[in-house]
């Protein structure tokens, strides 16, 4: 597939469309897989000083839909319908996220992704999530 | 099943567990089904005024874990294992959102429960979520 | 919502389309839920002589076809494009099982229904899933 | 991680185990991936010949109950408690599938592993799935 945005322009897509949270995620590289970081604040913590759940949820879903505007352009509307997660260790405290995601199906009218989650630097993932879009069709 | 902590217990224990967050939800009922209401707010808005996601799932999250603790008492060490959500409808704009767990297994290590989430006064839901959680051994 | 296809026409319909199962279920009732049974046969059976994880998937799987169909109509080529489906207790030996599933969506391209499954006589589900479809464009 | 059983001896423990179904399966290699054959035969189809969703469920099912028993060892009684599963392409027709697993966590008392099923040949996957063991304790 080819690429029809790259880090550069994805962010500033991102930024456009979700100000409230761009500035928390990076896009460190788009190609095959797209990595994103969260970089960790005081917002997105539990008591013990984990990330929370559904501040994982949020950052693998950014990375498909991220995973997805890479190949077919700034489309916003395109929506999750439906994400599946397993949270499958504690993170560790005081690190950035990563999230590796790749596209396994971009159809004209679903797109599918899956994401794996590490505490930066770590080689076991905290997380695993599958998210589906809804691709708007074309006017 | 009996219940071990009634709505005002049960809003006790999540503000003290999660501070930064609790002042969002309000427990309406306590009972075969519990019902949450988040109180939106700006915060949890995307582009185009509707209700995010992650936010959506933060309150499937947490309608579950309150229907756990409504029947095993105060274990805050209760953590989501894994979750699936369905969003099926885009929430209406301004309003409230009522999320009505019931728990369909409550066992000795693993608890499973289910959620429909509805925009206040609309009788399709906007979303569907199941949630496992891991309990944790009593000391 | 108006029924398009009573028990008898749905099952006429199930018997044309999967021919090799369709003798394995009986659509025992069609309205806000949709209930069938499983008749419980070797094939389905694990060692130990509980039902397979398959097989409650396939029952799962035919008990939201048939209620999308209930409404819709006979409209074979209504495909199942995700699953979530989590296993709770063990069925009961010896029993049949029954599939208690409702739609919680019917759109125009997409459908999502959700399933309890019971051993028969048991108050407390031995799993459940949720379902989507995609619906064919009408010709 | 160490391998506790090769192909052969996983192959050997599936015919005892699950003696109905295992002669579908061909166990191709066991490492960090396991992969493994669906011999796909006139029980599995659908009208249309392609493959039926829950034989694919099972496919991937069995896939990572291998990929965990080649790291423990021969415990019959892991069981799946829960699972998501994609359903992206149709099957190519008279092809056997491939389904590629990977273990994500081999925890105590929980695993999790994903699974990609391939129409033999073909390099975009048919079907993705993330499946949730529970391991029993060792007595």
């Amino acid at each position: 597939m080819e690429i029809a945005m790259d880090e550069a322009r994805l962010a500033a897509f991102m930024e456009e469309e979700f100000p409230q949270v761009a500035g928390d995620f990076v896009i460190e590289s788009v190609g095959e897989e797209l990595i994103v970081r969260l970089k960790v604040g005081e917002l997105h913590l539990r008591p013990g000083g984990t990330v929370s759940g559904p501040t994982m949820f949020a950052l693998a879903d950014v990375s498909v839909w991220l995973a997805i505007l890479s190949r077919i352009g700034p489309v916003a509307l395109a929506v999750t319908t439906g994400a599946s997660i397993d949270f499958m260790r504690k993170p560790a405290a005081g690190r950035d996220l990563i999230a590796r995601a790749r596209l396994l199906k971009l159809g004209r009218v679903l797109a599918v992704g899956d994401v794996l989650i590490f505490s930066e630097g770590e080689a076991a993932p905290v997380a695993r999530s599958s998210m589906t879009y809804s691709i708007p069709p074309k006017g």
